[in-house]
């Protein structure tokens, strides 16, 4: 019988290409199922790899965002991947599907915006691949970082009783998708620039997924991109245990909070099951709570928070004044169905 | 004034990405501009990377290639690059950007291409993206490989008085999809056959591109994806070289022939100007080309053929009988006029 693969959902066609009758080689540190995969180069050197495909009208639409902001957001959402493990990004491969019916300018501006990204971070771009595709541009990034064997955090360290914490708030980037989408126009314009900013233009934390590794403050990380409760379930799934999140302590921003005011929406939608954040969560050993905290606060000027605790068990539940908050939807799935545009 | 990138050109958009204010980092060998990028990771050893996007309409098309043998064409054309290095495959990243309608057993099918190409190499699948997309399937592959320092061959090695060689016949894969494409029926079963093979299920020739860096013989090397004129013509840039083939040399199969007879065209237009042969084309000076010969047949029961020389100056020249051929076009390009499909 005929069945599409959007039954599976993204997690089932992934599961499919889970290779069973080949071995890892010994070099292989981490394949699938983390932010990257990890090569041990020898001499306590790493090489992490990760990759993202970016297509047009499932990812990004050119009503409203720039080719310039796309090829910049293009290269921050893999840096972010970087970040989540610790890692320090090097260079990067790019293969673009484009319609031959695109201007000249417009993809002079993708370029631009990819540049001033590279140059940020001081990235080579080493290769990649440039075909015609009939309708819809489509981007893949290939981005490889280096660490020290020791020093890097993948999604499987948590342990029960280490407090989850997140650098920054959450959901301002889905609010500005709202915003973008609905061409929402009830809002002041300092918070509809908050929000559209942290959408069109995330920033990946480099320097702090590298601080939280060098000082083995972290024992799991993942940066978010799928919302909050899915990409814990992530680390819950990886490192066997659970995680209770409480849903008052979740930092949702001034700006997030006006738009939900304006709208009559509830901010913690988009704060628990916003995508694109970009933002790290880690799990830190009770005893260092305070000296994360702080050290953040005064050496990289972040204000990390504190959301819940890993508990023995499985999955993310979401406390909510003294009850359980229902979980309508996970977080993004491409191939399921979701509150979000794509 | 609006202007259509089509106008650039697949090369001049790849101009455009030449990034001009950052430097290579020391541990760059070989950036953009060869079959892939080379990264030194130290004590000799060096990191070998390529990527290949594949769209539908216009790389392949459904009804005339299965899932099964798009999957496993999608890693063995990337496998192809590594041979052309003279490196050894070790791993690789997939996205897959699906449309939603497609069925479980055609990704299914893709995945068992995949992977049977996988196991015969040893690859592990370490990573990747899965999306959804609008309308048709796309495939983003980055594949990285290992050899060691000295005796990896560029394409920049060639050198007047150099022999020009090819591991096999010229065209086929071309003749092959032509029989596709046009259904075309008067042919022989075993021509149409062997074509449609070559077309659908090519080999990387990574013996052989091991083999002929190992043993310090080829001194420039490209593997055929775009024809021999432009890729030959890819070695003279690099190398700042020209070449003269002789197209009498040019090794056309009995298939080939027989399917040119038959439809009435000039063998030699699909044989130095078809695409996706995947065959080695590499440059041997003057005093080892009996050597490499015999030792090719020897070792490997491969038949390799001188068809030109390497001269001052630039750019391909094709001698036939005498005379110089026209050269209409020069192979293929992703946003130009070609006789090919896509």
């Amino acid at each position: 019988m005929r069945k599409d693969i959007s039954c599976l959902g993204e997690f089932g066609i992934i599961d499919l290409f889970k290779q069973k009758d080949i071995k890892a080689h010994d070099w292989v540190m981490a394949g699938m199922g983390d932010d990257c995969a990890v090569l041990d180069l020898g001499l306590n050197i790493c090489l992490v790899v990760t990759t993202d495909m970016l297509a047009e009208g499932s990812h990004f639409d050119l009503k409203w965002i720039s080719t310039r902001q796309l090829g910049y957001r293009c290269l921050m959402v893999n840096l972010s991947d970087i970040a989540a493990m610790g890692a320090v990004p090097k260079a990067f491969f790019l293969s673009m599907g484009l319609p031959k019916f695109w201007d000249e300018q417009g993809l002079l501006g993708f370029r631009d915006g990819l540049f001033d990204c590279a140059a940020r971070y001081d990235l080579n771009l080493l290769g990649g691949d440039t075909i015609a595709v009939q309708e819809r541009a489509v981007f893949s990034l290939t981005l490889l970082g280096r660490s020290t064997k020791d020093c890097l955090v993948y999604r499987s360290g948590a342990q029960p009783g280490d407090r989850i914490m997140v650098a920054g708030s959450l959901g301002d980037s889905a609010g500005g998708l709202y915003l973008l989408q609905k061409q929402f126009y009830r809002l002041g314009d300092e918070d509809c620039a908050n929000l559209t900013n942290a959408h069109l233009r995330p920033a990946a934390q480099l320097e702090l997924g590298r601080m939280l590794a060098a000082q083995r403050f972290a024992k799991a990380m993942i940066d978010l991109s799928d919302g909050l409760v899915q990409d814990l379930g992530h680390i819950c799934a990886r490192s066997r245990v659970g995680a209770i999140v409480d849903a008052d302590l979740v930092p949702v921003s001034k700006s997030l909070r006006a738009l939900a005011d304006c709208a009559g929406l509830d901010p913690l939608d988009f704060a628990l099951h916003g995508g694109e954040d970009y933002v790290l969560c880690f799990c830190v050993p009770p005893e260092l709570e305070t000296r994360v905290i702080q050290t953040c606060r005064t050496q990289l000027q972040i204000e990390i928070t504190k959301v819940g605790e890993i508990v023995a068990g499985s999955g993310v539940k979401v406390r909510q004044g003294g009850a359980w908050r229902k979980i309508a939807h996970e977080g993004f799935n491409h191939f399921g169905i979701t509150k979000r545009y794509r």
